[in-house]
This record gives C-alpha cells, structure tokens and sequence, in this order.
C-alpha cells in the first residue's frame, strides 16, 4: 500500500513540474508580446507570474524532499527526485528572465524598448524560446532521451539568433539611443539564458533515464 | 564502521566543495585581471579554470549521488547532500560567468574593454563578487548562519555599483563604441550574477542547518 501510495505521489510530483513548466512558457510568452508592443499591462502579468513560479516551485521541493525523507528512494526513482529539483532550479531561473525582460517593458513604458529593424529578431527569439521549453517539457512527461538530444540542436538556433541581435545592435550605432543598446544587449542574453536553462531540463531527462550525467 | 566511513565520505565531500569554491573565486579574480588589463594570458587561463571546475563539479555530483544511493541518509545529512547539490550548480555557472569576463578579453584583445572612466567600478565589482564568493565559502565551511544573513547586504553594495556603472555606460553616449557598451553592459550582468550565485549559496547553508528554504 506504501508503494501504492509514493508511485501516486511521484505521477502528482511529475505533474505538478508539467504545470509549472506551462506556466513558465505562458510567462515568457506574454513578456514578449509585452516587449513587442510595448505593452505594460501583460508586461505587469509577466511580472506577477514569477512570484506564483517561485512559489510553486518552492512547494514541490518540499514535497520532494519530504519524499526524499520519507520513502528512502533508490535507483531510479531516486533519479526522478535528483533530477526533479535541478529542474527546479532551471524553471525558477527560467521565470526570473521572463520578468526581466518583461521589466524592461515597464522601465521604458509608454516607449518602445525594441526598434523597428529588430521586431523580428526580437520575436523569433522569443518565439524559439518558448518552443524550447515546450520540447523539454514534452521530453520531461515523456522521458524522451532521443528528442531530449534534438534540444541541442535548437539551442545553435538561439544562439544564430542571438549573435544576430547582437550584430544589429552594433549596426545602430550612432542612431539608437545607448539606453535601447543596452536593453537589446541584456534582452539578447535573457532570450539565450532562457534556451540555456531548457536545454538543462532536458539534460536532466537522461540523466533520469541513464544515470549518466549530460 | 560503516557510519564512521559514511561522516568521512561527508567531510571529504565538504572539503571537496570548498576546494572548489576557491578555484572558482580564483577564476573570477583572473577574469577580473585580465579583464583591467588586456591581459590575454590571465584571460586563457581563467577560461581554461572552468573545464576544470566543471569537471570537479561533475566528480562531486557523482559521489554525492553514490552516498544518498548507498547510505540513505535522514534528516541532516540528507539536507547536506541536498544543499550540496544545489551549490554545485551556482559553482558551475559562476564558473561558466567567469569565463564569459575572460572571453571579452580574448574578443578585444589588444584593445581594452574598459574605458579609463569605469576601471574602478569594474574593479570594485570584480573584488565584492570574490569576495562574495569567498564569505560564502566560509558560510558553506562554519556552517554560520548569521554570516550567511550578512551576505545579502554586501550583494545589494554590488547592486548599486551595477546600477552605477550602467549610469556609466550611459553616460558614453557618442563617444564610446557600441560595442564597449555592449560589452560592459553583459560584463556588469555577469558580475551581479556571480554575486546572486554566491548568495544562493550561503542561503543553501541556512536550509542545511534549519531545513528552511530561505
């Protein structure tokens, strides 16, 4: 019956990271349409969502490591808990640059943070971004070691996408204000810290699946 | 035996991590040197240091995962393997934020990355990140909860020097390159970043000995 009871909790734990995975994709969905249209309502949204992260994210350690406590869990439902909290850590880190880079929307508000020239750069960041931790939450639920290894793969995008952004950012030199400089700058290095953090969380998902750490 | 073994496989995991904590705090003192200088040897060797950090890292996380498996730990020292866990990432991204200092040297090199007029606020911030680093060292060591408090009033003194020296780069407007903006600007992140890191670090200590997340 114990046994029962701690594979229940363990399918509850798993959930309980889908959802907070979902909640983490909406927030850095709607810091970029905040950005995007200078938009300081969503961009507040942004905000307020990674308090209700940091608080779920600080429950489900609890229970993982009273879990952890309690039941004594070895191989690979050991694993499971292990990887769960480093994931933890990703998602928080994950929410926190969403609110930064919903922030930048509030700073420069009724302004536009982003020019025109690097609209679309801007948004396909954020767009892959929020493909990437959409795939690693696909591969967390899954235990999906072989998408887990297309994450990678990915991730180069962001990072093409990035050294874009940073190119045009010098191109503009003489004409942006160095206030926009330096928000396109740090807004680069959210977007790829955020890709960073769920190639990680797919990372995890081998190590859960092979004991081999990635 | 086996619990004489076990309290010496926790000491030696200890003493391993404080090793690391001072070849980390090393690398960003080496970054920071390289970094006023135009120094491209010290830059090397910094980002030489984080393959090595990462591999300790790596070392640790496998003996750390070995001990829960075999010894099944309660209470403290489960939440010491716990906290240790969560400490070897913050050491593996300030490693990984060191090395960024360092390749912005490798890139400009021979130029200088930092103008005359901000030299010593990015010397003031390399030092209050080590020494950040090396108080939470001392934190992780004594297990001294009250010194881990002290930390979060020496990250907001890095704060108000990452505020100062954007003020800084803000005031180079048409004068300095884009790209010294750019690079200062990912520069102060990096500093204020590694300064959060050694922060979660001292945190870990208060969790270790009150099971509180703080």
């Amino acid at each position: 019956m114990a046994r029962v009871h701690f594979q229940q909790d363990l399918d509850n734990l798993v959930a309980q990271v889908i959802e907070t995975i979902k909640l983490v994709e909406n927030s850095m969905s709607l810091a970029t349409r905040a950005l995007l249209d200078a938009d300081q309502a969503l961009a507040e949204k942004a905000i307020d969502t990674d308090a209700a992260i940091d608080g779920r994210c600080r429950e489900i350690e609890g229970v993982l490591i009273e879990l952890q406590m309690r039941q004594q869990p070895v191989a690979s439902d050991l694993r499971l808990l292990l990887a769960t909290q480093r994931i933890l850590g990703d998602l928080e880190r994950s929410g926190a640059l969403a609110k930064n880079v919903a922030k930048q929307v509030r700073r420069r508000y009724p302004d536009h943070v982003v020019p025109e020239r690097m609209r679309e750069t801007v948004a396909e960041m954020g767009d892959t971004a929020v493909s990437l931790l959409n795939k690693a939450g696909l591969v967390f639920a899954e235990q999906d070691a072989a998408l887990a290894r297309e994450l990678e793969a990915d991730d180069d995008h962001m990072d093409t996408l990035h050294r874009a952004l940073l190119q045009q950012v010098i191109a503009g030199t003489g004409t942006d204000p160095v206030a926009t400089t330096v928000d396109l700058t740090l807004c680069g290095r959210y977007y790829e810290r955020f890709a960073d953090h769920a190639v990680a969380i797919a990372r995890q998902v081998i190590y859960r699946s092979t004991g081999e750490l990635a």
